[in-house]
């Protein structure tokens, strides 16, 4: 009952207002698998270059991260170079090199194909809808992600494989750019119709927001005191709400309240160092912590 | 055990997405005094002109909002016209005429003195100080409301009264300018030194939090499909929060978990319609189906 993630392993190149740091292990799926195997065992689908060994794999070791489907091939891993001002809520893109990553053609082990959760992360919308078709049988579920590159550049394949996806998950200005609609629930009955019945809104600084026929859960992010670096908030969030939907095995409403919570929760983490750091250093306990710590601030009387 | 409120009574032109409208009867005290009076009784003090009369009296009457201290002179009412843009979240202001606000100087009838809740809406710091001065006590406590031209042009005045001040309510733009720093942890502790022990944050579409030394509690604001005018909705939220404050005769985080409830559920009902509008014609039983709506939507579960 394991949960599929296919995305981007990359070295990263970073500058914040709290300093900068260069060649740092990064790219969606590290932020994914390294929050939802907090939650569920987790298999990764993604490339990496020789410039990927035994030191980076350390990262990943005594969590039930199954790496088998991490390709690698001749050249060097993507790199991004960004740099975030005061604000932090964007980036602003330096240097994209696709390296190893431009030549990614998905190919998924035997043992991967029967998964019955599959989260497809941000790449091509053509890849992503190849890798759907390499399951052995339709999963319980599939989330996606997105980004105004492919919802600008590749709207076609996008609404293929949108038709066949439970859970989007994007950020504000992507839920508008693909609905049209500035207004959430505007844009959630627009891409309500492309496919997804659940959409999860990723609002940074601002929490995040899960609309569903049935209703919406909404949630403010952890208000933390020193925040150094955003980079992999979205895809730590997405790791951990999805992580926990897995284990419980269940998609209903009362699920997504516990599951916007673990999304937040590890995304806190991430936040307060560089790369993955964050992530790794965090215990059970400090997720516990947290995780009380959150639920203290958000619980409200009625009136 | 009444509740005093100190601020503006105004005409507005406004212009949004949605719709023009002129000449509509606004201003922070009027918007604050319809919101708390739903929890606790207001005695208001303002100035008006001669264009204020018994059309406009006729939104008060059947609510606990005493208007004693309401000054009537010659000359014309507070004008502003603004105009939104497509994201609502800031107005741009197209005229401001202060006309008899200009020569405003708060004279509390001797039935007001004693208020032992007091809130000094957004006007010249002098002048809240004014009004501090003429309480025959220390009120019970004393909140505040003020804007980034009080900021960068009467620092002293409202350092002065901020010193006196228990509950600071501001948006996240002031909070910044205000303490010089962007973190809101950071940023309640320059505060905290300045003398309010509770800041209370607007944050507009993303909800309020209030930031005291005993916790944080926050909530987003209610995801609605039609905003049609954002202008009022802070004091709205201000008369929702301290009305409910004053009506509990309690300042602690158990009270403040229902007033920033309170607060959100009224501002809810403001911005869905041009002016006082959507204030006026909400009923208790629409504010009791609100407040549960917006309790489900923002309950999570722990892990």
């Amino acid at each position: 009952m394991t949960l599929l993630a296919v995305g981007s392993v990359a070295y990263d190149d970073l500058e914040t207002p709290s300093g900068k740091r260069e060649h740092v292990l990064g790219g969606s799926v590290c932020y994914f698998s390294l929050s939802s195997s907090r939650f569920h065992p987790v298999q990764v689908v993604a490339v990496v270059g020789e410039d990927f060994g035994a030191e980076q794999l350390q990262v990943f070791q005594g969590r039930p991260i199954d790496l088998e489907g991490l390709e690698r091939r001749p050249g060097k891993c993507f790199h991004w170079k960004g740099v975030y001002g005061e604000n932090l809520s964007e980036a602003q893109t330096l240097e994209t090199h696709l390296n190893v990553f431009q030549d990614f053609r998905p190919d998924l082990p035997a043992t991967y194909r029967p998964s019955p959760f599959l989260f497809l992360g941000n790449i091509d919308p053509t890849l992503q809808l190849d890798v759907l078709g390499q399951m052995t049988q339709r999963p319980q579920w599939v989330a996606l992600d997105t980004m105004n590159y492919w919802i600008q550049g590749a709207g076609d394949a996008l609404a293929k494989v949108l038709a066949q996806v439970d859970i989007l998950l994007v950020n504000e200005g992507e839920a508008r750019a693909l609905s049209g609609e500035r207004n959430l629930l505007k844009a959630f009955k627009k891409i309500r119709e492309m496919g997804p019945r659940i959409l999860v809104v990723k609002r940074g600084e601002y929490g995040a927001v899960v609309l569903t026929d049935e209703g919406i859960v909404a949630v403010p992010a952890i208000i933390l005191e020193d925040v150094v670096d955003p980079t992999g908030a979205g895809d730590t969030f997405a790791g951990g709400f999805l992580g926990y939907l897995a284990a419980s095995g269940k998609a209903d409403l009362e699920v997504f309240r516990r599951a916007i919570i673990a999304g937040t929760v590890m995304a806190s983490f991430t936040v307060q160092d560089f790369g993955l750091r964050g992530l790794e250093v965090a215990t059970e306990q400090d997720i516990k912590d947290r995780t009380q710590a959150f639920s203290d601030m958000i619980r409200a009387g009625g009136l």
